[in-house]
């Protein structure tokens, strides 16, 4: 089968290459992919920034596709079901946390960005009707991340305020239109002012700039604080971030792409009673809630943009730049 | 009336002086003080580290007595009872934070270091029976602090394992006790042998010196991590607290006496979904309870010393250089 894999001799670092198809083991499916879509842990995986990376792996946590087979015992039901895959492989049994067995499909085990991927039975969910193979299969990591960010550690209630920072990433779309949907009012901030107006498009009720030093002044004018932030920067905007929380509201962040804050107002975070909350991922219950909630209220994943498999480095290369605007999808 | 007053021209910034008692409004009762207790916010106040300080107000937010008084319309039968006070005025309805006109008495209203003290009749608790004046009158801050950080803001369960730092300060103590009556396994902290070896004899599984800069490692070796911890000094030490606390735990923060981090380890945070949680003082439901739990488990508050008012000085010279262990007591 056709897969993009892990190439640290070429220039782009991934390759297009024909990769065996192994047996299936106990309890496992495979599925053949329909759509694939990427997540700024692949481009993380592509430049090397994690510990233990394994050259030659199938890249791609997020995929939707057909099951063609599944191992013995297992309801032949499956087959020909269309699906997509929860890719929190291990979570374990406690909410609150993953276990220390914890892994993301695609890396170290092989991918989504393939003609085929082999999991475990356990990953399937049905397809939602609404949705096109694209959309689903742009859904999962991100979509899981958001939910668990909104509902779980979040707690969010309809007619709170939230903002979503950095909206135009996979994670904040989602959670930006979960929390519409949730009933919520919804701000967002973006650097990008096409990314902004796509907000007040999609019904936010203010959008900031935020390399703007008085945004943190308008937010509170214009809001009276925020329920519940929803951010994956961290770095010194953390302290931004305080300042426009409602006391009692929650700052919820499951990236740091800005690094470490120099400082924390540690006095208003207490007097205040504001919690800082990290996230990351979801549970299998947070997962089974997700898909729940997008059949309920029939959302639909903003898609940036469809490549082919051969159209991966440029895939790629846009999510580098940050420059999309929904999911990046890759189809075979 | 005799009370103790902040006052600027003295040495020690305190007065012992004759005041006279205002007459009862609407909804209000006098107290006859029997027992009052410092708080560290009684030191910062003579220290004159608050905004809008005014000279000659009377400190204390601690005390219990007797009902002397009470306003025109207020049943009489309050007039006699044993009483402890809740110093936590205006809360609101928020459960989850103070509202804007939230005051804490003993500054700017008149407290309870005084020969009789004027309050809102529901600020008024029974005291509980198992329990001196002087007991009584060491609770309501610390304990109320003590209790939300624990049971609202902690959600502390049995058996979970549960780290208090700076043992020896009021709060401390009270986290310890309740946290030991609620079934937890209760570890301590402390730079001082003394404080710690009492911390071993109430029952603490281990105790750790947290000068020293193997006290992380050894504490994540005996607990493999804390569930909850209760901490008032933030600093660069939160980053210490970071580290030992189990992942998908809880850091409980109800002071900063150690001023704002230098740095946040925020990957650690979000990928272990931690959450770091300010809290401050209770409200009428946390008092409630709080007394409820006191009474059930018959829990005495750890009292350093009892002083009279004419020992003003040294009462608050011996909170302000940390000597004690348990509360300071002073008695008109």
């Amino acid at each position: 089968m056709k897969a993009v894999t892990l190439n640290f001799t070429t220039s782009s670092k991934l390759k297009l290459e024909d990769v065996p198809v192994r047996p299936l083991e106990n309890g496992e499916v495979l599925v053949a992919i329909k759509a694939a879509a990427l997540n700024h842990r692949d481009e993380w995986c592509r430049q090397g920034l994690y510990p233990n990376i394994n050259e030659g792996v199938i890249l791609g946590s997020d995929g939707s596709g057909i099951v063609e087979e599944v191992a013995e015992g297992i309801d032949l039901g499956w087959i020909g079901k269309e699906v997509i895959i929860n890719p929190a492989i291990n979570w374990g049994e406690d909410q609150k946390v993953q276990s220390k067995d914890f892994q993301i499909l695609g890396m170290p085990r092989n991918g989504t960005l393939a003609e085929k991927v082999i999991v475990s039975v356990d990953r399937l969910h049905l397809k939602p009707k609404h949705l096109s193979f694209e959309e689903a299969g742009a859904l999962p990591l991100a979509g899981l991340t958001a939910f668990r960010a909104l509902f779980y550690q979040g707690q969010l209630k309809s007619n709170e305020k939230v903002l979503i920072t950095g909206f135009g990433g996979g994670v904040a779309q989602f959670a930006f239109q979960f929390a519409k949907a949730a009933g919520a009012k919804v701000y967002a901030s973006s650097s990008s002012e096409e990314k902004r107006n796509v907000a007040k498009e999609l019904g936010a009720i203010s959008v900031y700039d935020y390399t703007k030093e008085d945004w943190v002044e308008n937010a509170l004018k214009e809001s009276e604080g925020f329920d519940l932030i929803i951010d994956s920067a961290a770095g010194d905007a953390l302290n931004n971030l305080i300042n426009v929380v409602k006391p009692g509201g929650k700052i919820v962040f499951y990236g740091a792409t800005r690094g470490n804050p120099s400082t924390l107002i540690a006095r208003k975070v207490f007097w205040n009673q504001i919690k800082i909350i990290g996230t990351t991922m979801g549970s299998d219950q947070d997962f089974e809630e997700m898909v729940s909630f997008i059949k309920d209220h029939e959302i639909k994943p903003i898609i940036d943009h469809v490549f082919t498999f051969e159209q991966a480095e440029e895939a790629f290369d846009r999510m580098k730049a940050g420059k999309q605007l929904g999911k990046i999808v890759l189809t075979p």
